[in-house]
């Protein structure tokens, strides 16, 4: 999608030096677009740690980008064991999101598979690609898909649709296109009038940041809320739906996502609006069942909740939001359970949160 | 209650200045302790408008104390008219508290009962002490009937009580002691071991600004939590009560309190939570019924979700969060339907929230 009219994906190979990873660093945005260079598997964890690149697939293409470069600084001598150890290292970076764990795996197999090829490196490097590629497909299908949900709402109620979203679970958080926004753009560029409340989403307020940013740089009308706000709004009929993304599914439908998820869907249930969770299948953890207490819920540093970061006077500046010796938690994710959701909006087509559904559109998965 | 160990309420008349009225500028805190002078019914308006005090029962007082300054620039000819114009422009600074029309025309009423008498402004001052007096003497009993629903928690569980609270109904949102606070300071005096969940309260951060910095003054353990915690901390049975305060309460026990509230009474209801509301009757409005239809709900400016206070460097800096293009809408508030609600902890006891029960305490109210 575009920045500043130009096209681009989240993560690429640098032109002209294929041991250089490129992201954008979201922990700028939108005070500031920068790039950064990822050019060893620590510099990778570091991106993934940190969330300079953050959302479950773009999480998982970044890892998969890992152990291709993992491939420049693994010794012929105990080849298996050190690059296996840097898979370990690379899923240790954030425990929530199952795709970083899929990725990493998938392209582990694939090297382990290939090891004695002379071109090892040319081959895993088409592998991560075609994951990526993969990546975009499965984007711009949900937005297909997702996109028939806002139709019909708009074919019976003929003005704006009115659109709620949680975090960002838009084409930063993936490659294009996005999981949660892949229908708004569609349906923005197919013409129907679409407007999008934004939750801000403390404490890293990812909503207000990259989300805000990445609608307006495309011209989406939207308008950035409180993550108190959205309740309110239900009730008073100006969300027709609610999309949002997911760092992990169960096979029963269970949605991990970002903190405080669990609330619009409460609210959204408390006011009959349909709630729906755009993902990829990369997402679904196919061996789980009971996302409350079988997914493992980051928790991340104090400062995150005790500080926030913004702009004062064209300078990017942290400030201190709580008094010096109150304490501070903070939870990254919640769960929501699968009686909260409408549908899963995936690369497949739509299906009820429950196993029997997930599975009738993914028969493989036995 | 105490700020740096000495004892405060949150509005006094000046000491040998009976033309000043001072408060807490609560806009500072916790980064600042500043004391400003109220000395006319403009200013009066603008310490309410701009939450230099803010809270239902610190607005009417304060809103009180503006009709018994009125007396000192209100002409003798044309009384009557200029003084009730007073009382309409307290009226507008904040539409959502009832309590503040309720003071403002229970002075009016009394200055025009006694406007021939000679000792006029005496007895005004008398008049708004005594309802000053009230208000402690309503947190102070709503905090002994809370105070059983901790007991009894505690009681049977052995440990600590954790409870939930959103936004800032402490002491310094009322003269003394707190509405919803005041169970919990009543708890902790008694030696109850209570720890409570602090919601940082965006946009206005009161939670983490105010109920955090007042129970850290009061040596209560507490923990700041971003607002969209509360659910996921109810699902994992982190939270034995929630307690919050109200704005407006209707006849028919709807509750209108800070934007948000609905959410985490939507939680606590999933999961099994008590969530009790505590006010002084001064609160409810006998009037209306339905409070989704018949609250107006406040929507106040977009730089406080655009932008943010805090300290960089001991400096108080406001920062820029979202981008230049975004909009952004502020609703202050949220109504929380009755159904939703355990019980409503009044001055003069515990009821459920519906008309019946609400009528049963106060038979007087026909």
């Amino acid at each position: 999608m575009k920045i500043k009219s130009k096209q681009y994906h989240t993560i690429w190979l640098k032109e002209n030096d294929p041991q250089i990873v490129q992201v954008i660093d979201q922990r700028k945005l939108p005070f500031s677009f920068e790039i950064m260079d990822l050019k060893s598997v620590s510099d990778v964890f570091f991106a993934i740690r940190e969330m300079v690149v953050r959302g479950a697939p773009l999480i998982g293409i970044t890892a998969a980008y890992g152990m291709y470069l993992a491939l420049f600084e693994t010794a012929e001598k105990n080849f298996e064991n050190n690059v296996k150890e840097k898979a370990k290292f690379l899923k240790s970076a954030r425990p929530t999101a199952v795709n970083l764990a899929f990725a990493v795996d998938e392209i582990l197999r694939f090297i382990l598979k290939e090891k004695d090829s002379s071109q090892i490196i040319e081959k895993t490097l088409e592998k991560v690609h075609f994951l990526k590629t993969q990546e975009i497909l499965f984007s711009e299908r949900i937005g297909e898909f997702g996109l028939e949900l806002i139709q019909k709402i708009f074919n019976k109620k003929g003005t704006t649709v009115n659109i709620l979203t949680h975090c960002n679970a838009g084409w930063l958080a993936c490659i294009d296109w996005g999981t949660a926004t892949a229908p708004i753009y569609k349906a923005h560029l197919k013409g129907i009038p679409v407007h999008v409340w934004v939750d801000e989403t403390r404490p890293r307020n990812q909503g207000a940041r990259l989300t805000a940013f990445e609608l307006s740089e495309e011209g989406v009308p939207h308008t950035v809320i409180a993550d108190n706000t959205g309740g309110h709004l239900m009730q008073h009929g100006k969300v027709d739906l609610v999309i949002v993304g997911s760092d992990r599914t169960t096979i029963g439908g269970d949605v991990a996502n970002k903190i405080g998820t669990y609330l619009k869907a409460l609210a959204a249930n408390d006011n009959n609006v349909p709630f729906y969770v755009a993902l990829p299948s990369s997402t679904i953890d196919w061996n789980i069942e009971d996302g409350l207490t079988e997914i493992p819920i980051e928790e991340r540093g104090a400062e995150e909740v005790a500080e926030i970061e913004g702009v004062n006077k064209s300078e990017i500046k942290t400030v201190r939001l709580i008094p010096e010796k109150s304490n501070v938690v903070n939870y990254g994710f919640d769960v929501t359970p699968a009686r909260l959701v409408s549908g899963l909006i995936t690369e497949r087509g739509i299906c009820k949160a429950n196993k029997q559904s997930i599975k009738s559109l993914f028969p493989e998965k036995q």
